[in-house]
């Protein structure tokens, strides 16, 4: 807590073009966001810690629940292309690429001392009070990384490093499961333990 | 969140001695913190929609904090109980034992419609925002269930339903990391399909 306090008590240089004020406001919603929520972060304290005027912030966004969204689907696309970046890397088996994809999400998990966790799945327990149209964003967002491990997946079974029946629809789907559960203990342990111990059951198991 | 609304928005029936405004109070809690968060659920809300004022309030809490730790504990203490129910039911192997936990858990998330989730679950999203004694109360919380688990899993080894080798403590924390995922997922889609999912894919990769 000390550390989030302290970061966001440190005044910030202000933006000096409409590309650096967007910019700048999505990726200090994307710290809020990760580390309070949605429901606990207020705009008047994001634009503060920024050093943003309110009518800059309605030049680029219609509202809270606006922005909200816009910093969910970048950071939707971060992980896209993180996954894509292993999980498409053919100087690997498909098994190893997941573990790599793993290992860079661990790793990124502790480069913030484990304060932000996922956001999909820290907006993910807000559902119930969060505006409606998130629903559909954070469902979508699921599909979009479960299809990349799933056909990680089914490369692993083309290269027989899983089982011909492996249904690798629904491993992918306990991948996701099991991975934001583990993301959510690391968080709250401030250890990447839970991240190492689900990884490593799946994977085992998936390979026997 | 129509379901939820009603809920809040009926008017109960007050409670008429002590023993009732307590009890009262900690369901009323458990109620608005599963579904709402610790953060998000105002003190004010929770006294309005069950009419108890606020000096009988802090008769039994000295804060909200103390209040939101005493829900905790009962909830904690509600599935001891549900767990102990079915993990030491000797009529049943250790297995089957784990699956009607998980089924009887599963209903009591539809029973719902999927509106609660886990309170711990959900709490241990808020880390970062919660006072400081929440952390430690969930982490007691999950190595409360999480050994009635592990010691389901020694008998399970004891009466060769899984191998010789397997570390069941290992395994009982994957259990939880896997489980609480789960139940995120399925509040987040309204379907219970996750936490079949996911309790497919642990028993039977533990069964192999």
């Amino acid at each position: 807590m000390s550390e989030l306090k302290r970061k966001r008590g440190r005044p910030k240089v202000r933006p000096d073009s409409h590309t650096d004020t967007k910019e700048a406001l999505l990726q200090s919603g994307l710290e809020w966001l990760t580390q309070s929520g949605f429901c606990s972060s207020s705009l008047d304290s994001i634009l503060r810690s920024i050093q943003i005027p309110k009518g800059s912030f309605y030049h680029y966004f219609a509202s809270k629940e606006d922005f909200g969204l816009a910093v969910l689907e970048r950071y939707r696309l971060f992980f896209e292309h993180k996954l894509d970046k292993h999980l498409l890397d053919e100087s690997h088996s498909p098994i190893s690429r997941l573990k790599n994809f793993m290992h860079d999400a661990t790793m990124g998990i502790e480069r913030y001392q484990f304060a932000r966790g996922c956001l999909v799945g820290n907006l993910e327990q807000e559902i119930q009070t969060l505006p409606a149209n998130f629903k559909q964003a954070i469902v979508d967002t699921y599909l979009s990384w479960q299809k990349r491990v799933e056909m990680c997946l089914i490369e692993a079974k083309q290269q027989q490093q899983i089982g011909p029946d492996e249904d690798t629809e629904a491993l992918a789907k306990v991948f996701w499961i099991g991975w934001e559960g583990a993301v959510s203990r690391a968080r709250l342990l401030h250890s990447s333990a839970p991240l190492e111990q689900f990884g490593t059951f799946f994977l085992e198991r998936l390979q026997r």
